[in-house]
């Protein structure tokens, strides 16, 4: 089974973090890889990069000349997987619904922590567009910006770790969902200070597509996730038109 | 005052009818521009083509070199919105959301008559996200296809009719929202049909957002719809980089 | 065009303030008229007094024997609107909801800040029945009565903007309404003072009730707000007998 | 204990049978008074009348000059309630409220079956507000006018019986409340002809009051219905002024 | 009238004291019998044991074997009252139901003060499922265990009482119920110190079971609660089989 | 890994139907081991039943005695789930849930199908207590009774198959979820005839037990399912107590 882990952001480094952790919860036989767009910004914190990504994963899966059994969109609270879903006839997860869906079945109530404030009305429309919304308890911020994950991994942990203990303590929540694909790792630590279960994103939505698959289940085509009709496309300077 | 009105499809002939309506309500002194995105489908019907638009509606309007004083975004139940509301500080309105807001202050509820009917959860998701949801009797289709608008515009009006006359008996609708930006100019027929207030959302648009410029209230820029962040933008083939 | 703007309270001094509001921001060949009710308290902070003015604004349009184009009920979070709607065939707008659906076009979120904290449930419960409470972040109190406002303004002007700052930081606010009729002019101290931007219900109103009449629009009368039935009504001390 | 069971409407006979069906539930030792408004309409079936009626019932029971423990307003779907439960210390029970929660003792879903149609938004409104709505599964317009439901009783029953029959068939309702003051008295009828409980508001707020009295348990003062400010109420030509 | 009046814990000393409660609102020939369980844990505190307690309850009323007019289940936020209305043909209170139900009679919004923490969701859940939860303003833990009541029962006021305050102050609640059976008679030291009303669900629901019965009204059995259909039951070591 | 998958009913075909079913669909590696109550009733249609299956699920499940890494519960929409939650450290899937959870990655709305018109108002409960409602567009019942199911297929095939058609033509379902767990087996001919992805809670139960643990994620136990607290519990004749 091959799986397409798209990253929404144009950062390499970020999509081989994801796909490494992806690659290390597959079960065997499972190939995942990592895709990164062609085009958008290196890091997407609010909507008009997240429309941009919206349509730069749409492009990058199009162009994947392979065959492949499932599509993992790896951006939290992100715009554009309905379109996948219509573009393609296998499963595609995103992980925003993946991460929220896993932690459902282990406890009564979440919270997610992301990374910067202005995310968060994004990854709560998302959730309520999913249905995912009623068991959230709260979605909260860590201040900061998606790529210091990277540069500023010890300040980050304690961050989102500072985030997780007030979900708990003040919101209720009894799992933490990590709230951008860029924590991917982070889940086990967060878990050992917190005492609750820490659900990545990126990890839960490779057993979910997994499952998908082995179960012979994939999007529906008899509404709205139909395959686009045929249209005149003009002027698009990407490459959907192919 | 200047208003941009972005048609979603890139079909000119749809362009031209919206300007013209909208031109037909707007105050003296208010110019319309009507603006047709550079790329894209020739009518938008479903999620990947919307989310291509959102994008082609960004770009055209950042291209626009001139002043303007506000932007209506003139599909129904697109995506894209909010990403406009990020990048401009001049108030950005959307014809869904115009229409619905409108049609509350004429009725107890009101029912959207739109085109196919896998358009009608993207409407459905849209008005939730908007909170414009709560008085919405139904969202019906009338089954034609955007384009069918114009070459069977009779056709079209007997089935857009019959919904609405549906949506009043059945579904207790006081008002009927015409559910494309396609439909502009139908709605005095379709009023005297039926019997109950019609808005069409294009110029219900441009009595807004000259409202808002009147009032001189733009959108709030202190968290979802702040500035994009500098951001490292690569490979885009489009028009923002500049 | 002529629009009536009925205060709910008896103090004249209110309606006039009110009224050079509404004037202020009306278009160009737009007469404003304030009304005063004939009887009733001379502020509004409950339901009683509420319920009272909800007649007396009706038998005050009712008496006025001029030709109008819309009314505005120029009151936040009060009864009656539902009443007037039936007995007009112009366009009715209240300022709770004027404020409330123009905000929504400007933020994500909004918050109402009023008057007393025995007024919030009353703003609550309004906004819930008109569907324009989804994406209400919350209705803080000042803590001053009606006339306060007028009677120390400057006091008035700080324990309001305190409020609004709350709303933004602990509520997440985007867009701040006023509310209360009687704050009308304090818009933009508010805005300068808190950064986001501040709707006046009074002239949103008068943009919205324009805005009706222009595009040929009014209550709908198939159902909720159809004329009332022929009745008998007796021992009824007011005008509307005539 | 004596009960004040008052009349939205000015038909004595209403409130003398209205006050019959009080008095044959009331528990030895309960006093039912029977109210008529001192003004008003005939019949109430609209928001005009209902506004009317909400003050002409506040009017009437402040004119009441003897001692009482509880009021009833037997109107329903009509505004008011929160009115009375700041002017009084005694509990206040409306019987849409009454049905309802009665009814939600008796099964999982409720239905209401009223007169016209055009007052199904008004109770839908009102059972929003109260918080009773979760579980009704539809309110229901038999077509009778209020009086209709004196003149033509056998008529009348026939279509009370025909929409309580389609209640518990398709909306699923499992209990029927009599959504009108007018019907006291056909509760037995048509449970016998439908098969399921039928709850009339009167006789439910009956045991409702005398069970809040017996608890020793009244309206809370705190906010919503503390008790009005001391105001200036002017040119009132009924009776709250004295 | 008799009525069954049955602890959900094992505890004897309990149901005597909510038997002793209810006794004392009753009406004059009204016979309360308080009944516990044969089996299961001397106080609920969690799933598991309301779970049992469910069983445990139905068995205790299934084994009691003289006529009886309607049943309370003297457990706040409990499972298996749905059970119990299956197999009997009278009446059932849930004391969950019944404070909640009594409190919107009394204001604006209520909040219910329980024992432990862990309880919290169980109460919500349940409010949720009863359709009484949207006027609930809070549930609070007064992080006292069920028995803790009996054994230090002024540490137990004193940290209801607490609890209780912050309800009414930061939750704006304006009524307060006692969220434990354990707390029956706590009411009128609570309402003194708080100064809003406060319902004990067990005196409640008996007003409530003896006014359902006065009125003839029992459990629906057309659906949710139809009796049980004739099942082969094996194995079970209690009563149902008899 | 072990998974016990437990049947709620006391008829061993069916546990070993479940078992076959689950069994087919396991990773290999899994074991899958079918448990059937020691007591209860044959077949589960309706909340005494559902509540009694409640504890015997719990008490076969604390009488194995061998080593295992997650529980199913298989019955559709029946109590018990939270209690099991309690008493385990390892996760608990309820298909309920698991098929909702899966039918939510495959379309915009999901419809389930189940046995008896009386069980579709616990299936309702449970989803909504779970959280998985919103998007669930019908619960339809085929009117078939448990038992049926395997004492004549082909009937119960048809019956299933007409009312899944019905969801997805009147209902706008886009997934099927099979809504018993009796059905297991059923899902491809539904699909087949039905052109849509059918979703059966027993598989999908499995994988998602299955992804759970290879995720090294279970149960939260900081709040609703904390382990119980010692208790006393006497007179239990069940297991619970050993």
């Amino acid at each position: 089974m091959r799986i397409l882990v798209v990253n929404v952001n144009t950062t390499e480094s970020i999509t081989q973090a994801i796909a490494r952790s992806a690659q290390a919860v597959a079960a065997p036989g499972t190939e995942i890889i990592g895709l990164t767009p062609y085009f958008g910004a290196d890091s997407i914190e609010g909507n008009f990069e997240s429309y941009l990504a919206a349509i730069a994963v749409m492009d990058r899966v199009m162009a994947y000349d392979q065959p492949f059994d499932a599509v993992i969109q790896a951006g939290y609270g992100e715009h554009g997987r309905e379109g996948l879903q219509e573009l393609l006839n296998v499963p595609v997860v995103d992980i925003t619904d993946a991460a929220a869906s896993t932690a459902m079945f282990l406890g009564h109530a979440y919270s997610v922590v992301t990374t910067l404030d202005r995310t968060v009305p994004l990854i709560e429309d998302r959730l309520k567009l999913s249905g995912l919304w009623d068991r959230c308890a709260s979605v909260r911020a860590s201040g900061l910006a998606v790529l210091e994950l990277e540069s500023d991994p010890q300040r980050a942990l304690e961050a989102i770790v500072r985030q997780a203990e007030l979900a708990v303590l003040e919101d209720k929540a009894e799992v933490i969902c990590l709230g951008c694909g860029g924590m991917a790792g982070l889940d086990e630590q967060i878990r050992q200070r917190t005492g609750v279960p820490v659900v990545d994103g990126v990890t839960a939505a490779v057993t979910i597509a997994e499952s998908l698959v082995r179960l012979g289940l994939s999007t529906s085509k008899v509404r709205t996730y139909a395959s686009p009709r045929p249209k005149n496309i003009i002027g698009w300077p990407g490459r959907f038109g192919r």
